[in-house]
Formats: C-alpha cells, sequence, structure tokens
C-alpha cells in the first residue's frame, strides 16, 4: 500500500481524500495557491506546499511543480480529485514517468474516453447505444448538413475535445447548424486547441442517469448502480440522488451491465461514471464515461456502504477489488444538494466573500462534505461550492425529509447561497413525485 | 399522528428530537431555563418558552411549568428524552390526566422498571436470569449479613430507587457490609426519599451488553440487536458500540429474547433498554431495564437504518411498530464517542465554558449529534456533553479508523475536552483487539 498521497486538488474533495487517507494510516501531501494558504485541505494534510499564485494555471494545473513537490516529499502517489488536472492524459503519464502512481486509469483508457468522438465509436463498437450522430468527426459545413438531414433536426454540435457541459451547442434547424458549426469548431480551437466536432440528435427532456464502476488491473470490473442527475441548469448538477426512481429493477441491471462494458472496452481501471441518456421510454444511450471520481460519488457510498476513495487508491496501490458484484447491495435512498455561494435570483451568480457563521447540520442520516469553517472565505478564484449536502433515508420519502430539515438547520451567513432554491425543489410536487426530467428548472421557473 | 410536541428537555437530545418531528412534519415547543434562553434548542424550535431559573428543579424538573406549557400551547404529547423527566412515573400520569400523550412506557410499566429490587422479582418470574442476591428488600442487618453469606463476598448494596450508577455501593467482606448497608440506607433515604436496598451477588470485570426494543400499544415487542457499552468510568459510559465484539450470533438471538421477554411481562410500550451483564464465559443477567430513549441509541442507528426516535413518537400515537422482527438487520458496525467538557487529567471534572471555535467533523460515515455551536456555552449547571461523535464503517476495524480520523480533525476550543482520552483509548491494543471488560479504563491507567 502506499505510504504517502499527494493530493493536486483542493476544496471539499481534497478534504474527502485526506479523510480516507487518514482512515488508511496514509500520509498526506498539501498543495495550495496564494489563494488558499489558510484553506482546510492544508490544515488536515500531514504536509503542505504553496504551489504558485490564485489562477488555477499558475497553481493547480502546474504540473511541473506538482510532480516535483510529489518526488521531492517522497510521495508514491498522486490523488487527482475531480476537475483541475483530474482528466488530464499527459500528467498521468508524467506521474507515472516519475514513478509516482496516478489514481486514476492509464492515459490510453484517458484519452479513449476523453476525445469525445473517439468515445462514441468505441461504445458503438462495443455494442453500447449511442444516440445517432455522425460517424466520427464532421469534416466540413456539407457534411454536418447531410447528417443532420438523416438523423433529424434538433442536432447538437459537440466538440471532440469537450465534455461535462462545455464546446456543446443546440441546433434547431439548418440556420442554426450553420452557424453553430462554425462557431463550435471556433471555440472548440480556442479552448481546448482541438477544433473538431461531431454531431448528435438532440433527446430532449431526459433522464440523466449514469453508472457508478470500479474496475482493478487485473480485469475485474463492477457497478455500483445508478445516481440520478437530472435536476440541472445549463448540464450543470444541482442535486443527484442514488438509486433512481426513474429505474426498474430490470432497468439497473441493463445499465449497469452497459456501463462494465463500457469500461472493459478501454481496460479501465479505478473509479469511473458512465453517463446515459435515459428517455423515459425504456431506451438508453452512452453520453460520456468521467474517468475521476465524481462531486456526486457520496450518494453512491450512502446507499452500498462503500468508500469509494479508499478503493480508488486500493486498485490504484495494485490490489485486486474487494468485492465482487454479488457483494454489492443497495440500502435505502440518498441525496445530494450542492450548497453553492451563489445569487439564485441573479441568475446564479457566484457570491464569493467571508463566511461569518457556519454551523454544518448533523444528527441522523445526514453527511456533509465540505472545505468551510467559520471565518473562511470562498474565493473568487474557483467553484462556488460552500458543501455538499448529502442525506440518507430509508425510502426516496425519508431521503428527502431529512433533506429538507438539515437545508432549515444550515447556517451560513455572509454569502448568499443556494439553500433556499434547493428547499424550494424540495417542495415541488413533481420532484416529490419522482416525475421530473432535464427541462424541470426550466419548465417550472426555478431559472 | 400528533401534530404539536413539546420537548421536555435541553442540549443535543432536544435537538436530536425536535430534528425527527421536522423531518415527520411536527411542530415542536422547547422549553428553557434562564442559563439557556441562546441554545440550539431554543433556536431550532417552532416555539420557545422559558420555564425557569438554571437549577433543575426550577426547570426542567419543573412538572407544573412544563405540564401548563403544553396544554396552552395545544401540545398533543411530550417527548421527554433521557434525563429529567423521561423516568418520572408522576410525570408519565400528570401529562395522560391532561391529555397529552407521554411518549415513553406508561406510569405501570416505568414503575415495575424503576423500582430496581421489583425489577428483579418481576425478572426472575419471567424467567430471565437475575445475578444471586436478596429475594426483594432487605429488612435489617441480619437479613443482609445471612444473604452474603449465602451468596458469597464481594456483594453490591443497591437502592432500590437507584439505577444508572446511583445508590450503589460495593461490599467485599462484612465490615464494608454492616458500614455499607447502612450508609446505602441513609443516602437512599436522602437522594430518593425511598431507603428500601437490597443486596446483588457482585460480577466483576464483565462486558455491559444492553439490547434496544421497541414495542407498540398492541403487544408487538421487536428486539434491535445489542450495544456494547463495557467502556466506563464510575458506571458512566464513554463509549458505545453496536454489534457487540464480545456477542456471538447465537448469543445474539438469546439475549434479543430475553430482552423483549422482558419488555412483555411488564407490557412495555416505546423505546427502552434491557442492560445486561455478559461474564464473557457466556453467562447472562439481568441488570436494570431503562425505560427512555438513551444517550447511545445513534450506534443502533447507524447499523439499523431505523430512526429510534421516529418509532418512539409512532408508536406513543397509537400505530402498530412499522417492522417486524424479521425486517431487521445489522449493516456494518457504529462506535459513539462521548465528547464531553472535562479535565481528564484532573480525574474528569467538568470543564464549563464558552466555545471559542467549534467545527464538528464530516465526511463519509460520521454522525454528528450536538447542541454545540462556535460562540455557546458549555454550562456548569448542566452535564458537560459537547457532542456525540458516531462512526460507522463496514467492520469494526474500518468503524475505529473513522473514529480516530474524525477525533484528529474535530475542532474545539475554550474549553478542555475528552478528545485526547478518546484517542488514546481508540490506539489501546486491548480496545482495537475488543478483548476488555469493565475494568479497562482502571486497568490500563487510563483513570
Amino acid at each position: 500500500m502506499f505510504r504517502k498521497v499527494l493530493v493536486a486538488n483542493r476544496g471539499e474533495i481534497a478534504v474527502r481524500i485526506i479523510r480516507t487517507c487518514r482512515e488508511m494510516g496514509i500520509r498526506t501531501v498539501a498543495v495550495f495557491s496564494e489563494a488558499d494558504r489558510e484553506s482546510l485541505h492544508v490544515q488536515l494534510a500531514d504536509e503542505a506546499y504553496c504551489i504558485g499564485p490564485a489562477s488555477p494555471m499558475g497553481s493547480y494545473l502546474n504540473v511541473i511543480n506538482i510532480v516535483s513537490i510529489a518526488t521531492l516529499t517522497g510521495c508514491d502517489a498522486v490523488h487527482p480529485g475531480y476537475g483541475f488536472l483530474a482528466e488530464n492524459a499527459d500528467f498521468a503519464e508524467l506521474c507515472a514517468d516519475c514513478n509516482v502512481a496516478f489514481i486514476g486509469p492509464d492515459a490510453d483508457a484517458m484519452n479513449k474516453m476523453g476525445a469525445k468522438d473517439v468515445a462514441r465509436k468505441t461504445m458503438a463498437d462495443a455494442g453500447i447505444p449511442v444516440v445517432p450522430g455522425s460517424d466520427g468527426l464532421v469534416r466540413d459545413w456539407n457534411e454536418a448538413a447531410e447528417v443532420a438531414e438523416n438523423i433529424g433536426f434538433p442536432v447538437l454540435i459537440k466538440a471532440a475535445a469537450g465534455g461535462g457541459g462545455k464546446g456543446i451547442r443546440l441546433a434547431r434547424n439548418k440556420a442554426e447548424l450553420e452557424n453553430g458549426f462554425r462557431i463550435t469548431r471556433q471555440e472548440a480551437a480556442a479552448s481546448f486547441g482541438n477544433p473538431g466536432v461531431y454531431l448528435e440528435k438532440y433527446v430532449e427532456d431526459f433522464r440523466h442517469v449514469e453508472v457508478q464502476i470500479m474496475a482493478d488491473q487485473y480485469g475485474n470490473v463492477v457497478h455500483l448502480g445508478e445516481r440520478d442527475c437530472t435536476i440541472q441548469r445549463r448540464l450543470q448538477k444541482l442535486i443527484e440522488e442514488a438509486p433512481s426512481s426513474a429505474v426498474t429493477e430490470e432497468k439497473r441491471r441493463e445499465i449497469g451491465e452497459l456501463a462494465v462494458r463500457a469500461a472493459k472496452a478501454v481496460r479501465y481501471v479505478g473509479a469511473g461514471t458512465v453517463e446515459f441518456i435515459y428517455d423515459g421510454a425504456g431506451r438508453v444511450y452512452f453520453m460520456e464515461m468521467n474517468t475521476r471520481i465524481q462531486v456526486e460519488h457520496p450518494v453512491t457510498e450512502c446507499i452500498t456502504g462503500i468508500d469509494l476513495v479508499k478503493e480508488q487508491i486500493s486498485v490504484a496501490s495494485g490490489k485486486t477489488l474487494s468485492f465482487t458484484q454479488s457483494d454489492i447491495s443497495m440500502n435505502g435512498w440518498a441525496m445530494e444538494c450542492r450548497i453553492n455561494a451563489e445569487a439564485v435570483d441573479r441568475n446564479f451568480v457566484p457570491s464569493p466573500g467571508k463566511l461569518n457563521l457556519y454551523l454544518p447540520p448533523g444528527g441522523p442520516g445526514i453527511r456533509v462534505d465540505s472545505a468551510a469553517y467559520p471565518g473562511c472565505v470562498i474565493s473568487p478564484h474557483y467553484d462556488s461550492l460552500i458543501a455538499k449536502l448529502i442525506a440518507w433515508g430509508p425510502t426516496r420519502e425519508e431521503a428527502i425529509s431529512r433533506m429538507k430539515r438539515a437545508l432549515s438547520e444550515f447556517v451560513v451567513e455572509g454569502v448568499e447561497t443556494t439553500l433556499p432554491f434547493h428547499e424550494k425543489v424540495l417542495r415541488h410536487e413533481d420532484f416529490v413525485s419522482g416525475n421530473f426530467n432535464t427541462k424541470f428548472l426550466e419548465k417550472n421557473g426555478f431559472l
């Protein structure tokens, strides 16, 4: 097992990783930007080093500084968390070259899933349903028009290097397609250094259902059930739950098997998530695979009892999976609300600042993952997440009741928060009945 | 179902009860002493009323004030928590007379278990093993000497009205018995208004194993497994866990059935705990029954997924139990550390004061039940509990690792705490191996 792990991240996920390392008896090295000197992950780690200025490019994306500190401090592994370097294949390779284990899949699997057009083709070849669309990249406007005619409008224009809601544009007709094709290519070249785009049929009003998988270096792949992340604003998830109220036992088995097949197709190792479009009429389509731990992983932990970060570290160190498929069972229902420092009534604009008061809720069935403390600063340099509030209950109804109770007692003062937004969503009858899709917030006037 | 519940308590258990009421959609009325004006339970309840001065006699034991407020505010039930009025049969009767449901057993069951000599006899009559001892109260010194000769020294002299570590004295020989008999009678008369005492053989070095039971008004009784509360200082529990590392599956079934039989023998309704002496050699003896929710109830909640306070309220309102014996299963391991404001190195003397800093731990498997917040005061008028820290893990080993991690990140400044004490106990090899008894702290120099 590793003796010392560098945590190449900040905020709640850095704290989350440090917690599990401590439980495993592994020493931790935190890295931090000049803006994060007082951060909780710095306080909780065994060692901590400043790696650059507040801007991510200078610090949390500073590959050279991070790998140098890992080697200089004798770390035998790096955990990238999510975001920043988590899906950067070059970083994973550099770690490997420096004899520092990257806690995640290898560069090859990352590349295969990172290039969204390649992922689409790889999945289709493995017999996994993908949304109708172009056969790989679309070279020019003529080809785009032809593909759109074949699959029918509306279509999505997607950057091959995009993902997670970035580099994506909707076209409802030929004029929008012409315009969107040009702009998306330009933006993709500027943002990702790769102008390649492809087309996909736009599925409206779907359920976002994703499957957590875990794989070891010996070809064993197990799925840990689905999460439902349908409550989104501009493709950003706000509420996640496990299991999904839209998925039957039979469908659960089917998408679970698809996710395992997807992982095996790229010889995946570690924790990963296969995201599906579920059209509510029984059809699922592969959307993308995220090759890292996800923000919403705690809901899966709550219903399976498995520490996903612990398992990530364990398989990265060369151990076999600590469970087989038949060991996995789901117990009750879990829900996560992302509590952000944002002004909901001003279009969710970030509301950075100092938390004058901070008291997370507690009691039965409540888990809080956060790097916040009284007096800490939610920095304008990074995402606006204050805390992930997770509620577990024996049933979905009880999980909702607990979440509402916990939201009502969560004390955050000094910034605007999304707490009132979540309370409103959780009271909405369509949310309570489980009868909703990705258009829920828009349709019900929450945006 | 009740519409409004008065919570006749303070501190973490008042907060705990308010949380479940809120989840059930029941309005809450808090009562508070002049010292508790700023307390969290006051802030979280829907309504709150001052009932008297800081001294418990004037406020939290002020039966008239509490029942008056319950009736004046239209409460249909009172939850007494633990301590204070929780085992006061007169209070339960007065509530019933005023048409306010007492959330707990009726006065008759409470009396039968509250008088420890009566409980002993009732249990023996029901075929439940009791420690060898006197047949009811011991009238005079001659009878005491005769009983002690029959059962053999050492013996315990116990006040019939005592319990929970109060009104109890050890005698290792005839001289100590003579002296102890006289003093215990005098003290019992002064403390409880009842001089009655009885004798019991003193079992040394045992495991304190107790069984949580839940019963409805229709004779259904279910047990929810055992808790191990062997780590005690002067009969005060400091660490509790569920299940017990000393109990086999077969023994679990046996003591579970004994507990159910005990509850049925007094037509018990509500949540109760049957405490046993387990001698480690396979023999269990009835110790006492606590007719209320207990401090350590969260460990049972963590491994069964059942909200015991919710079930208490539900059966008190006349509903049948929401589960049968076969619905109950145990998942993993849970442990609770009582984090007290006490100076461990000065014989655990209370260390009241203001919490300048307070940040409870979070993350996977951690639950915190507390009424503390940054700037709150741990009052010298009441018990010194700051928080109950509960850790869950798939195995006992993982629960211990999580607890150690959570203890290490718990921030409390302004008072001395038992946090370092718990860290030390959790590192001790006998504790880790599960090889300990009630003498553990004494034997290993923790006291």
